[in-house]
């Protein structure tokens, strides 16, 4: 797995931070879908995520404007995952939109 | 581990991935380290961290202002992690920083 490669700020990034419950209950499939998903969004600019292994996760996804941001949220799988999320797979989560202002990498 | 509760928006969020080397070369300490220096920090709001199986590492670290980012980056013994970070421990990395303008919950 490699690194999301975004394009010069300012854009958007929706920190997505969550505690799984016990069990997969599906949630797996979901996870790979909404990736799917959300890489054909347009506007998405790309995705870090990775969860560690006391069920800890971190999902930032990079958006080109609020715009891209609305209609990912209100994608109608997505929104039937997001009520899943809250009744079965996330015992706690917190949603933080944000504006990049700055970046740099490694090699810059 | 717990996600961080942060105070009502705005304020400022630190994102920082990264793919790790192979061997820890002192990196476990030197993490460890850090954690409990940021803690100290004034206008330190909280943390999440997670790094995956396969090394790749998302911390995002919350910030009351600018130069609470300023101050934390110019640490002395943060910028002998930052240099000992680009030399050995990181194949890659990238920094973002960005302003939180809304966040929520799952019970709220």
């Amino acid at each position: 797995m490699s690194l999301a490669k975004t394009p010069a700020p300012p854009y958007l990034a929706v920190i997505f931070t969550s505690a799984r419950t016990e069990g997969d209950r599906g949630y797996e499939a979901m996870a790979e879908r909404m990736v799917a998903l959300a890489e054909g969004q347009p506007g998405f600019l790309g995705m870090d995520s990775v969860r560690g292994e006391v069920g800890v996760g971190i999902t930032v996804a990079y958006f080109r404007d609020e715009a891209a941001i609305a209609q990912w949220r209100a994608h109608p799988e997505h929104r039937v995952a997001q009520r899943e999320g809250r009744e079965t797979w996330y015992a706690d989560y917190e949603v933080r939109v944000a504006r990049v202002e700055r970046a740099y990498g490694k090699e810059r």
